[in-house]
């Protein structure tokens, strides 16, 4: 085999590897955790048994991987204000889980009190970690107001969003879920932020989709990975 | 028939209804709403199909029945302090999701992605209308800062706590519960009261069980149904 063959081969591997799991959120997003079923996935995914079971060897792995896919998106402009930065990574989200199939199956399998023996506690803690790099930074270059506890505060705006996209997706099928976790941002950073920065923040529900367009853009300005 | 057989016989259908309800409720969290049957409801509750049927036609029926089980909980003492009425009614259902499986079991019902063809709306909308309801007496009152929307933010709380709860159910079993709520309030209140009603509120997380011992006291103060 020529090292080319080898990368082609590991291009056809990656790609089959996102088939799947693309079809593996539809699946669980349209039957939830416990009534999907791997040959539905496969079915949707067209591809052989053996090539699933080569990336994945259960039900469980396939839901953690649609899970692990937010890991991979949680990536956003680097901005002077890491407030800004905070806020950004939330709007930014709440516009994927109105464009993007695989972010809401993600929210969907974290919020599905019915997966039974799927962890879902991962995908919270890993928005509070991401959460958690932001805003230590925001403390390091005095952003924050002297009594806020960074970890109280991470977990206030993942649990916080958690329910207001839940809202959003029941009242009204994620059509006002920016609007939603704009308001929450300008209701909650009042008691986060000192007043010139708050002054500062752009909390527009447009935020989102201005940040998306960022980083598809050519010209991108650094992303950071947090 | 004498008028006293007839009032034993709605004593009676009452707690049978009940017993439906309570039964209902334990199947539904157990099983979700898509794969419980009327079949295991009818077992848990020990009642007769005809006496099932008297009181409920469906399984829709059934769970509306428990999503309504709420709405005669929204109930609690009138306080001075439009705001603290407000917070103590938080802090009361944070405290009944510890302690009380029927309202565990509502929360679930109105999370449940998966209850296709039940009308989880309501319940977001009846707990948005009892927040409206005590918060606009709050404005009335002088009690909130010029600038909030009272909607808006019935709405954002409501959102918010829905997603807390579920944060909570996730990584704790709801043992922190009560505390996550107040950290909601302490980091949103600021945003809504005026100074000094936000000064002399009380925000502890033991306000919802203080609540709860109020309501089954027997000198309790007059409560407010919202």
């Amino acid at each position: 085999m020529t090292e080319e063959d080898g990368v082609a081969k590991q291009d056809r591997a990656i790609r089959t590897r996102r088939t799947i799991v693309e079809a593996a959120a539809v699946v669980f997003q349209e039957q939830g955790y416990e009534a999907a079923t791997i040959l539905e996935i496969l079915n949707r995914a067209q591809v052989t048994k053996g090539a699933l079971y080569f990336h994945f060897g259960s039900k469980e792995e396939l839901a953690q991987a649609v899970l692990a896919e937010q890991e991979g998106r949680v990536e956003i402009p680097a901005r002077a204000c890491k407030l800004q930065e905070m806020v950004d990574l939330s709007a930014l989200h709440a516009y994927r889980l109105q464009t993007d199939p695989l972010a809401r199956a993600a929210v969907r399998l974290a919020m599905d009190q019915r997966a039974h023996g799927l962890d879902r506690s991962g995908s919270f803690r890993q928005w509070v970690d991401a959460l958690d790099d932001v805003l230590s930074a925001a403390e390091t270059q005095g952003e924050l107001l002297p009594h806020v506890r960074i970890k109280e505060v991470c977990e206030l705006i993942v649990g916080a969003f958690a329910g207001v996209q839940a809202m959003s997706q029941v009242l009204t099928g994620y059509e006002d879920v920016t609007q939603r976790v704009a308001q929450l941002h300008r209701y909650l950073l009042p008691s986060i932020a000192v007043p010139a920065v708050l002054a500062a923040l752009d909390l527009s529900p447009g935020r989102g989709a201005m940040t998306a367009a960022e980083l598809d853009s050519p010209d991108a300005p650094t992303a950071v990975l947090v």
